[in-house]
């Protein structure tokens, strides 16, 4: 029983739920066999899909409901209303020490809110943000707040940053990952006020961050820096920029090479070499946000994820457990309070 | 001399001056002959170079001047002590009515600062902002704010937006160009304050404007809109996110194609069918930004301009010229305060 990771997933979540949910626990189990699994959903279209997995299957429980929640179901009225379904009953189980974290494809609005619920925010921690993976030039970074807070003051901007160490040391492996955060560079006006006061804060910090300095946009793809901090608004837009721009260029790479009889001979070559790319950049790779600042682990998995997709996912959360990503959180910001902590604390006792 | 075009150029501004100057003025005249030129510079540098095309000679003018404003020289500074610089002396010449516009690929700040002291806003303008051009799946779109204004409230963006709608119908020749406003698709919080209320602004204005709605990062590449609005932060980190990837797949692009013989033999077929995308996402082709809200027009050609990104800058100052953008701002801001104009009229009042 020693080493066994419990992961609670929300088995109706998602568009391919449940199948994708069971599939990719399947695939997940199958390179990390110390996963266990408990299901929360309709055990009448879950068993089945189960039966057909026997290494599985002998590893997972199903914990029955009937509810779900609806993906277009608006955050405060799921919070209210769902209390049975299989989303905030995952969520429960993490909570209650029954899984070291819950996984769901469904609405991320629900899920932030019975996260928060649930969960709590750390001590210290002002605003919980959402942290995703990029893939970049040379390595995966990390990006944060991906749209949990569209406004941000530069104290928010500070502990993004502090759990963006700890997120990227967890989830990507760094030991001192450097840290970037998200500016502008016209000569004209270099930046808004939050984001120059939080580089103050960061240049000042006790704390043992890898402060590169500021970063632009031409920096997130080069891979710069191995996490990018910047507020909901401008995150969310940029990820989903350059998610549109990749699609963008494989689209118009599809086609210009089936226009001849030349060009499609010369994909035909080339194929298993796009094929790499592919690979390198495909989003189901870098599946599985995570709600950082919370006092448990709930990872969002994109709405439309396949089995490997939610695999993913299903691996973000063990490292996340494992490697004790809020632990650390809890201590940097303990150190904070303790230090001679001139700035650092009085800025976030301030808040 | 009747229908020509004339345009003051800075040709000591940018990286490769002032021989990019020259020779992109060149390439525009080829395609523009009613183009006539005032060359800004140092007479000994530009002469030789003008010399060499015989046309571009007949139709230009040097006027000498030893000073230029350095890259790096903080606008403020180059406003105070770059008087006889060649760019504010070509921004000068756009002000007296001696070109119809000012076109420099010299540092952004110093280029702003300089057109808006001597060109003024235009009346009703609360805010210049720079406008660029993009490619997207479908067809060019226009982006503002690209990084003049890093904060913006909901008066600013919804002046963006009649800003945006004149420069799309000059710029891409969009009779009714539809104008998305730039938001987080997050259910948690969907936008800050300033676009929410712009949204209403919009939804509420008298004025002819195809207002779409709100958009997300993913449509500024799949080309949902004509024109995006957005302050100048998030416009900023999304152009050099955007540009970012797809130097990032051009890269890896090169790099997988040249791995093996058959992958090598494939790119050699392939060639001419890539090129298409090249050719049609090469960022030579939307080169020449606009300050937009001006009673003047300068155009920003990037710094790092070769002669036939120079020659598209030169481009867009002539249609921009031509097609009177600044006039129908004018006219689109007066009609907001002689209608009805409640809300438009109070609200940009109360700015």
């Amino acid at each position: 029983m020693n080493g066994e990771v419990l992961i609670a997933l929300d088995a109706m979540g998602g568009d391919h739920a449940p199948r994708s949910v069971v599939d990719g626990a399947a695939l997940a189990l199958a390179s990390h066999p110390e996963l266990r699994f408990l299901f929360f959903g309709d055990e009448a279209r879950v068993r089945p899909l189960l039966s057909a997995h026997s290494t599985l299957n002998a590893v997972s429980e199903i914990r029955h409901t009937s509810d779900e929640v609806p993906a277009d179901e608006k955050p405060s009225v799921a919070l209210r209303q769902r209390r049975e379904s299989s989303m905030f009953l995952a969520i429960q189980a993490a909570k209650e020490g029954n899984a070291v974290a819950a996984v769901s494809s469904g609405n991320t609005g629900a899920l932030m809110a019975m996260a928060k619920l649930s969960f709590r925010t750390l001590p210290g921690i002002m605003r919980p943000a959402i942290a995703s993976i990029f893939p970049t030039l040379s390595h995966p970074c990390v990006l944060l707040d991906m749209g949990a807070n569209a406004e941000c003051d530069a104290k928010n901007l500070f502990q993004f940053a502090l759990m963006g160490d700890a997120f990227a040391r967890a989830a990507i492996g760094k030991e001192s990952p450097s840290l970037g955060l998200l500016n502008i560079g016209s000569e004209e006006v270099k930046g808004n006020s939050a984001v120059k006061e939080a580089a103050d804060m960061l240049r000042a910090t006790t704390l043992p961050l890898n402060f590169h300095g500021f970063v632009e946009g031409y920096d997130i793809p080069a891979g710069t820096v191995d996490v990018v901090i910047t507020d909901g608004f401008t995150g969310n837009v940029v990820i989903k920029t350059a998610e549109g721009m990749a699609r963008l260029l494989a689209h118009d790479v599809k086609q210009a090479l089936s226009r001849s009889f030349r060009a499609k001979l010369g994909y035909l070559l080339a194929r298993p070499a796009i094929g790499t790319i592919r690979d390198k950049l495909d989003p189901r790779r870098y599946n599985g946000a995570m709600f950082l600042g919370l006092n448990g682990i709930a990872i969002k998995s994109h709405g439309s994820a396949d089995a490997e997709s939610f695999a993913n996912a299903v691996r973000v959360a063990h490292h996340i457990a494992v490697t004790g990503v809020n632990e650390r959180i809890c201590s940097e910001l303990q150190s904070l309070g303790e230090t001679a902590g001139e700035s650092d604390a009085t800025s976030l006792a301030n808040a």
